[in-house]
């Protein structure tokens, strides 16, 4: 990674996690388990991909305004909801996420379904934030809003999740597990760009690209998941390793072999650069960022 | 119930179930098991108060347009997928809803949270509904989404559903069970009541009297629905009768009995009334349908 996305990610990153605990209810409010539990989950660290991928795309996109930071928080929040519904028992049954004990071993079972409720809620309170509303052209948040919503119903994350728990990648095509793939980890990925070119009022030809650069980021990005939880390091992942093979999971690994998923991944990434080429130098953080979701180690 | 309001309410429901047949994906499209399992909680009758309560609201601010069916279709939409949630065995472990067996009975608890999981997504796709965004007022759907992702969070009805099952009413204080059953209950049926007015362009007084009369029908809502849970029948409910007892729960009827309850409710019905006075004429569905939850068996 070089120097300078090193510094872009870490100054947005603080960012994001100042506007996360902003926007988050204190724990001492009540019902205060609820906010204990949310804030366990949400403040644990992570790489905040997707609200930072929300504001390169809105500078990318001509956009200037630290308005953004509450909007694009929606979509870590959204993201952290999937990732304790996928964690519960009925689910995954994951006992570690991001080096902790997951939400539910903590909070029980029913808390960590409603704290993936609220913080949806929640997330669609900062999609819709009032006090910036005359930071964005008029319809904005209302566009970015309804993505979101398209985007993690049932053709795209809700989807994604139900093709991947019944397994329908079991039929082994490549395109089955694309499928499954471009719903669960693509459609959020791809929504996140698309609300940072809304928000800054991008036109259609900016919007495409930010789509076609978010649907091969996305693979490219589940790809090398599957790849390091074949390869990756335990304690730098923060998760199991090996749970695919454990679950006698059909993945990019299992499918096309280590080298072969690498590849695949490569070949996504470089058609989500070319999607930006039109774009010039003022794209810099997005291509970087692509070059990084390809070599990343956890 | 007059023959007048049985007509104005029948005539509602044949609507909303209309367009929640339209909105939802159809049981063919991949992946067809979530879409059976949402079909199966939305599509199993109920009285459909919530979406009835936003038209009512819509017309009597002086709406007209059909439009308003989708979006009030959300609201019933928020309303199932919280049944769902509050049935799973890590909640209330209910195995009957309207009749039924409940959603995860029938497709598991994995289905179950996502197709409860998706249905907050729709809520909002129909709330933030593309095609009818010529009918409403600008900004009216933005500051309806905005009114119902506040509701459903955890100052709302999330946070009521915590309350309810940390029993929080065990300190035995009418207060408490209030507060509790306000989120619970009230801040959907209230926000159902916004929503209307808002997407009607309704003045600040207008919205004010409807929150009012909100507040009031859904805590006489619940307590009616506390009586009924120790006196009503369980084949005209559809669901169990006396569970609350069986869990040992504080409510509305143990703290001041059947009789005692019943006068509370009464009470909090004629406050709700009383907000639409200066309304005229006009509100008469929305007085008839405060008399109507009073007096209502099931």
């Amino acid at each position: 990674m070089s120097p300078q996305l090193q510094k872009y990610l870490r100054e947005k990153r603080v960012q994001v996690d100042r506007t996360l605990d902003h926007v988050l209810p204190p724990e001492e409010q009540e019902p205060c388990v609820i906010h204990r539990s949310m804030r366990y989950s949400v403040l644990a660290g992570g790489k905040r991909l997707r609200p930072i991928l929300v504001i390169a795309a809105y500078q990318v996109a001509g956009g200037s305004r630290d308005a953004i930071l509450v909007p694009a928080c929606g979509l870590e929040l959204i993201h952290t909801y999937s990732l304790i519904h996928d964690d519960l028992p009925c689910m995954d049954d994951d006992d570690y996420r991001r080096g902790r004990p997951t939400n539910h071993k903590v909070f029980g079972e029913a808390m960590a379904v409603l704290a993936g409720d609220a913080m949806t809620a929640l997330a669609f309170e900062c999609l819709l934030t009032e006090d910036q509303e005359d930071c964005f052209p008029a319809g904005a948040q209302l566009r970015a809003a309804r993505a979101v919503a398209r985007a993690i119903g049932t053709v795209g994350l809700v989807g994604g999740q139900v093709m991947d728990i019944s397994n329908d990648a079991r039929d082994g095509r490549k395109e089955t597990l694309e499928e499954t793939c471009a719903r669960k980890t693509g459609a959020l990925i791809g929504t996140s760009l698309e609300c940072g070119g809304l928000l800054a009022g991008a036109d259609s030809s900016v919007l495409e690209a930010l789509r076609r650069y978010g649907r091969g980021l996305g693979l490219g990005f589940q790809i090398i998941d599957d790849v390091l939880n074949v390869t990756g390091d335990p304690r730098q992942m923060g998760k199991a390793a090996h749970s695919d093979q454990a679950r006698d999971m059909v993945t990019f690994a299992s499918l096309l072999g280590v080298e072969g998923a690498r590849e695949e991944a490569q070949r996504w990434i470089e058609d989500a650069k070319s999607a930006l080429d039109f774009l010039g130098e003022v794209a810099w953080p997005l291509r970087e960022i692509a070059d990084y979701v390809l070599e990343r180690e956890s």
